[in-house]
C-alpha cells in the first residue's frame, strides 16, 4: 500500500501536473483526488449496472458510453502519472502504479473478448487512494498495526493452513470412497471442495453424505472446523497483543546517551549504554 | 442510549407527571416503568401474532383493536413526556426521544400505508430502559465496557470492514464471469451477495459455483472467510482487554513511602515496601 | 455439577450400600460406577437405534425388553441412593439427584404417552459421574475454572444476547415487510427464525431472500453476524485470562503474619498486615 | 511428527543409502528429498485425476500405469529405508514409518478391493518430510509451539467437547420427537447429525424444522453454537499467550549487580540497576 511519490520534476508544466495528480495536501491536488474517486466509484457502478440484464436492456448504451468516457478519462491520467514523474519506471512498478494500469486494461481487453470489461471492478483497488486524501493519518498507522499483526502471523498460519489442506484432502478422499458418485460426490477434487465447504462451516448443502458411515465422517470434520477455528483466531490475537503493546511502550522516552528510544516504561537506567534516563 | 433526565418544571401538577414518567426511584415511578414494559411486551406480541396468518383469521380484529389501544397510550404517554420536561425539544431530541417517537409513528402510517403497522416492532427498543427499572447499575457499567472496547475498535474495524467489500466485489465480479448467468450468477451485484454469503460462512446454498474454475474460487473465498475472522475477533479482544485493564487501574492508590501506584483495591498496606496505605 | 456427599448413615447395611453406590476410592465402590457407566451407555445406545426403523423392526421387542430392564435395574439404584444417605430429599434435591429421576421418568410417562421413552437420552448426564470414577481431579479443577470465566462473563453475555434479540426482532420484521410471504417469509416470528439462522452463519437456505432489497438487508445481517461473534468470543477470552491468572497467583506465598495467601508474585510484604514475607 | 534419525549403519553401501534417504544436509540426501516430494505430489494429483470420469475415460490407462510406478518406487524406497537403518523395527515403528507403509498399501490392496487405491492420497502425510528439506527450522518452532498450545488446552477441549456431544445428544433427541419422522428427523442419531450441523454453523439445510416448536429449539441451539464457538477460542488465545511469553522468557539473563531476571534479550545493561550484564 506505499504510495509512490517521486521528487518534482523539473520543467514547469511537468511540475504542475506532478502537483496536481500526486500531491493531496495543495487545494487543486485535493480537488483532482476528490473528483478521481467519485470517477473510480460511479466508473464500477455502471459496470455493475450493465450486469444486471433489466438495467442492460434499457440503458445498455449509455452505461457502455459511459464506461467508456471513464476509460479513456483514467487512461489519460495514467499518461499524465507516467509524464510527470521523474523515473516513471519505478512509479508504473510500484503497487498503485500496477492498479492503475489494471484499472484500464479490462476495457480495451473487452475490444477482443468480450466480458472482460467486467474486470473493471478492479478499479475499486484505486480507491485506496481515499485514505490519502482524507489524511487519515491514524488510519494509516492502524492498518499498519494489522498488517504488522497479520505479517508476524505469516508463519504459523502457513502451518495451519498447511495442516488443513492435508486434512481435508484426506477426509475429502475417504468421503469419495464413502459416497460415491451416486450421492454427489462425483470425484475426489470435487469431495475435497464439499469438505472444505464443510470445514469452513459454510455449508451450502449443494452436496450432503446421505450414508450414515458418511454422515458421521462429516460430524468429525464439522466439530474439527468448529474447534480449529480457534488456532488463526488465537494467533492473531496474540500477535495482536504483542504489535500494540510495542506501539504503546516505544518512543515514550529517549536515551541522552545514546539516544535508543525503545525504553521500557520501567526502565531507570538505559539498556544500551547504561546511562541513567 | 443516555437517558433523558430534566430537572424537575415548576408547576406542581407537571412535577407530579415527571415524578411519575421520568424518575424510577419513586414508587410510582417504578409502577409506571413496569406497567410500561408490560405493555410493550404485550404490543410487540400482538403485532407479531397478527402476522401469523392462522391467528389472524381467528383474532385478526381484536388483535388491531389491542394494537390500536396500545398505540393510543403510547401516543399519550409521549405527548406528557413532552409536557412534563422543562426542555421539551432536548427530550424529542435524545435518544429515548427518538425511540418513542418512532414507537408510535407506524401505527399511524398504517392508515395510509397498508402493512406499515409491523415496524411498530421497534418498540422493543423502548425496552431499553428496562436496565433504568431494574436498577442494574452494574449493568449498566458492563455494557458501558463493551461500548467502550467497541468504540477503541471503530476505526480498525472500518479498515477491515472496507478491506472486506473491496475483496467481495472483486471476487463477485469475477465468479460472474466465470459462472454466468446460467449458473445463477445472474448479475454482479448478485455475485456479490453470494460472495458475502460465502464469506462470512452463511452458505445458504441458493446459489452454489457449478464450474471446476467457480469451485475453485469459492474455496479461496471460504478459507479467507475462515481466516479472516481472526481479526475482528482479535481486534476486540485486545481493545477489551484494554478497557478491563484501565478499569481496574482507575481510582487507584499510590504509596506515600515508595510511590508505586499499582497498589491492589484490597491492599491495606503497600507490597513493595511496606507502608501503610 | 457439584456431587453430593452426605456423611455415612449409622446403620450397617445402609453404610455398606452407601459406600458401594456413593464413594469411588473403595474397590466395590470403583466397581459400581464403571458398571453404572457402562449400563448407562448401552442403555442410552439402545433408545438410539430403537428410533431407526429398519433396526426397530428386526430387534424392537428385544430392544423394548433391553429397555425395561435397564430402567428397573436404575430404580432399584435410586431408591437405594434414598435409603442409604442419612437426608433423603437433601439428595433428591441435588444436581444428580434430580439427574437420576429424570432419567427413569420417562420409561414410566412412556406407558402413558407412547414415543416419551426417546427422553430417556437423559440418562446421558449421568454419566458427569464419570469424572469421579476416574479421579480426574484435573479436569474438575479445569472445568471449574472454565465455569468461573463463564460465570464471571455472565452480565456482558446477558447484554449481548439482549442486544442482539432486539436487532433479530427489528431485521426480522423489516425483511418480513421486503419480501412478504410470497417469498417463505410468512409471518414474523419465521423472518425472526430466518433472522436468526442468518446472524449466526448456520444458513440452512430453507428461506432466502429473493428481492434485490430483501438480498441487501441479508448482506447487513450476515456481516454483523460476522463481526459481532467477535464480542463474546472478546468477553470469554478476557475473563479466561483473568480466571487462570487467578489460579496461577493464589496459594504461591501465605503470610506469616495473617496467613492470607493471594499474595502477588513480586510481593515483598504482605499487603493485608504487612508482615515481611 | 518426530522424524525418525538413527545413527549410520556401518556397511559402506548401507551407510551411503542411509546418508541419501534419510539425510537432508548433503546434496544427494537433499536432491533425493526434492525429487521424492515431487513423485508424492505427482502420485497424488494421478490418483485425484483417476477420480473424475471425464479424465478416466480419456487417460485411465496410463493413469493407472502411472500410480503403479509411483507405487513401486515407493515400495523399493521403504525397503532400502528398512534396509539402511540399523533398528529397521525402531524406524517401521515410528510415525514416518507407518505413514511410508500406509502410502504404498492401498495401491496393493486395490488389487483384491478395487476402489481402495484412492486411499493413497494418504501419502500427502509424506509431504511433512517438506519442512525438513526447505531446514525451515522455523517452522518447527512455531508448529511446535502451535502443538504446546493445543497441548496444554487438552484437558479443557475434552471437558467442552463432551459437554458439546452431551447437549447435542440431549437436544437431537428432543427434536426427533418435536418433528418426526415426516419432517426428515428419521432416527435419534439422524437428528444428532441435524443437531451437530445447526451447533457448528454448518447449516446444509437438506433437514430443516418444519413446526413452529422445532423452528423455537433450533434457535436454541444456533445460539448456543454461535456463542459457545467463544471457549475453544478463548481456551486456545490464553494457553498460546502462555506458550509465547514461556519460549520469550527461556534463556534470559539475570543482573549480577541486583538479581532481576526480566532483561530483554538485546539488553547490554541491566535496566534497573545500570550494571553491565
Amino acid at each position: 500500500m506505499k504510495d509512490y511519490k517521486s521528487e518534482s520534476p523539473q520543467t514547469p508544466w511537468r511540475h504542475k501536473i506532478h502537483e496536481v495528480i500526486f500531491e493531496a495536501d495543495t487545494p487543486s491536488g485535493k480537488w483532482f483526488d476528490i473528483i478521481l474517486i467519485i470517477c473510480i466509484i460511479l466508473s464500477v457502478l455502471a459496470v455493475m449496472l450493465d450486469s444486471v440484464q433489466a438495467i442492460r436492456l434499457d440503458y445498455g448504451e449509455a452505461l457502455i458510453y459511459a464506461e467508456w468516457v471513464f476509460t479513456i478519462l483514467f487512461t489519460i491520467e495514467y499518461i499524465l502519472r507516467l509524464v510527470s514523474v521523474i523515473r516513471p519506471l519505478s512509479y508504473a512498478g510500484s503497487f498503485f502504479g500496477i492498479v492503475d494500469l489494471l484499472a484500464i486494461l479490462p476495457s480495451y481487453i473487452s475490444l477482443f473478448y468480450p466480458g472482460g470489461q467486467y474486470l473493471v471492478v478492479i478499479r475499486l483497488l484505486r480507491i485506496l487512494r481515499i485514505f490519502r486524501v482524507l489524511k487519515l493519518v491514524q488510519y494509516v498507522g492502524e492498518s499498519r498495526l494489522l498488517l504488522q499483526a497479520l505479517k508476524a502471523s505469516r508463519r504459523k498460519i502457513t502451518i495451519f493452513i498447511f495442516t488443513v489442506m492435508t486434512i481435508v484432502t484426506i477426509l475429502g478422499s475417504l468421503m469419495y470412497l464413502i459416497e460415491g458418485e451416486e450421492n454427489g460426490f462425483t470425484s475426489i477434487p470435487k469431495s475435497i471442495y464439499w469438505a472444505i465447504v464443510t470445514l469452513t462451516t459454510v455449508g451450502y448443502g449443494d452436496i450432503t453424505p446421505q450414508t450414515i458411515l458418511g454422515q458421521f465422517v462429516s460430524v468429525i470434520i464439522m466439530l474439527l472446523g468448529y474447534g480449529i477455528i480457534a488456532v488463526p483466531t488465537g494467533i492473531v490475537t496474540v500477535e495482536m497483543t504483542q504489535a500494540f503493546k510495542s506501539v504503546r511502550a516505544k518512543g515514550i522516552r529517549a536515551c541522552r546517551g545514546c539516544g535508543a528510544d525503545n525504553q521500557d516504561e520501567d526502565a531507570v537506567y538505559c539498556k544500551y549504554c547504561g546511562e541513567k534516563l
